[in-house]
């Protein structure tokens, strides 16, 4: 594996999104999230991202997302787009969503099949 | 898709366990998580399942495992299992590993490839 400027290493990423969100507020999330994805899917480096919709209403996390990039690079690239900022914005600014994002940047650590 | 008899749809279902955990302990927990990982991987049903580190010790959520089964009556079952909940009982009765799981049971609300 081969490293970048920073000394990281580069390769495969995974972007996850822990969604804090009222339950009853899951549905209408979710079609804003469609459009913001498939926005993202025309970036380079983009590989595949999916929503996690908890089968229970009692589940902590209501949503969470599990997106693949092909590199670090390629996910900021994408991420600093003008306009996913503004589709990022356009949520944050909506006082009907009560939605707090946790964010982070993974590699795989484990994996059994 | 057809109905089991509490009326749910059945059908693949995805695990996610996002861990509260300090960054400090994560190595510990990954050797631990692996074993197992690898006795979920002999239920019937399993498909796989990943843990995902975060890249910056920032992160709020340093690690997140994605595990997919067949159906939820297969995750149901491997859970029941003895020596699974045994494993399950160590990590808790552990002073030294400060983990706090948050654990879940999804669908997929909606994907980009």
């Amino acid at each position: 594996m081969s490293e970048n400027q920073s000394g990281e290493p580069d390769g495969p990423v995974t972007f996850i999104n822990v969604f804090e969100i009222p339950s009853a507020q899951v549905e209408a999330f979710v079609a804003g999230w469609r459009e913001r994805a498939r926005l993202m899917s025309t970036a380079p480096g983009f590989r595949d991202a999916e929503l996690h919709q908890a089968v229970s209403a009692e589940t902590r996390f209501q949503l969470v997302n599990v997106a693949h990039w092909e590199s670090r690079q390629a996910w900021e690239a994408a991420t600093a787009n003008p306009d996913f900022q503004d589709a990022i914005r356009t949520i944050s600014a909506d006082p009907q969503q009560q939605v707090r994002p946790n964010t982070g940047l993974y590699r795989t650590a484990a994996r059994v099949d």
